[in-house]
């Protein structure tokens, strides 16, 4: 076996502040690759969306997340409430209220992850999945440089190729309504022996 | 020299919220894969624990940073208290209060990190550790993907070798009571002419 | 082509808290390495000082992007303010009140980032610059071990070189005033059809 690498740009289409899944299309194009075992550089080439893991199970826990950096890196400015009511707004404000925030929130999760791939799949755990998180309101299309590094099986890849490829379906909506899945999604949590 | 490859989840036992330093048990194992300079990638499979690196000195810097994060990431609910004194409850609570915001507290710092190898040994600064942080309550079995891609020095290693070993003995305790060996380290600090 | 690797400490020199930029000396080091594509793997060996990547255009989001860290990790205590006006003091404080906010900072960033090389350079977003994010008060000589790992064009590349190179020129201003480049700037992001 000898080494090889292949270098790919993808892009995404989101829909404003959200997460889109992305471990599954990322198999899809590692399938492709015929690279069984190696490594998965992402680089996400934008300063206001990020990659973060999480659980791909119960939706509520990707609103808790939401929710929770609302409160934490607000939108109507930095620091606490003064006297007025009013936060220190933020300087960098000429594309929207929306867009600092966006900054700041990116700077707080990742652009870049390295992530093993076995059995030509991502080696995530039970519970995890891999998402783009969106910070801007508006949708956007974005790049992700998607960098493997590993033993190719067969001998017909191209190697270094970095073309643009769009994976037009490639999102999901931000959350979810709370219905009986997630009640059955919670009796699975309890049951299972492989921790979150 | 070939670069060659070697895949294997080792297995962490956590005792409840605190941090489990990983670089000693990740340098035994790098021992014996024969790799002398490389990368290693660590994928924490989990998403209610995350990895980090901070200060192998003084006891006093995680007991700071886990009090830190208690108070932006709280266990009670997200945001601000209201006037009733109370703050928004997460919506993913039925695994324990704890669950949410170990989801939270895991996507703040990081499950997924590649770490250079040099001379067969973690390539750290001097004030650098390696920690496996558990955000969860209770004790855990906690797995980690140890992916590593290097020049191999002899010919006899197993590659892509992806059995789940347990390192039992592999904990510490949160923080630590401040003794005298604080003060020393302290002294350490301010004569040391690389800084943390 | 053989995959090759190449491991080199750089020096860079910061000027007290704010940001250094690194992608231009980065490409340098990389122009002369010989590896047309491959992947460079940074750890900054310290801990009270990040890597971050954000954007290179408008000066102002550095400074909100400070300002915010100032706010989150205040540099006089932990948590909200108590009925005295005071914060919970750090109880790591020896070494001046930037310490310990200093080590908080660099947790909620990065140490270890892995980025693409292709065509000799970092493959970034036309909006992305790579930064050393120095958290103390005081200017420090901050070290990045520089692991590139891929494919060799010459044959008279040293492997695994592990020296300490100094940068002296590489820093800039943290910020910097607004002008009417300011302006233009955001007018360019107004038309420009790749997202930040």
């Amino acid at each position: 076996m000898v080494m090889q690498q292949v270098l790919e740009q993808l892009a995404f289409e989101t829909h404003g502040q959200g997460f889109t899944r992305l471990d599954p299309h990322l198999n899809q194009w590692l399938a492709a690759s015929g690279i069984d075992t190696g490594v998965l550089h992402l680089t996400c080439l934008h300063t206001s969306c990020s990659l973060t893991i999480n659980e791909n199970a119960d939706p509520r826990v990707l609103k808790d997340l939401a929710a929770w950096m609302d409160a934490i890196v607000p939108q109507d400015g930095a620091g606490p409430k003064g006297a007025n009511g009013q936060r220190r707004r933020y300087l960098h404000d000429d594309e929207g209220n929306d867009d600092m925030p966006a900054h700041i929130r990116t700077a707080l999760t990742t652009q870049a992850m390295s992530l093993s791939v076995s059995g030509g799949r991502l080696l995530l755990g039970t519970w995890q999945a891999l998402y783009l998180w969106e910070h801007r309101a508006m949708p956007h299309r974005r790049r992700i440089a998607c960098h493997l590094i590993g033993d190719i099986k067969t001998t017909t890849k191209t190697v270094a190729n970095t073309s643009t490829n769009l994976i037009p379906e490639a999102w999901t909506e931000d959350g979810g309504v709370d219905t009986e899945v997630d009640l059955l999604i919670d009796r699975l949590h309890d049951i299972a022996d492989d921790p979150p």
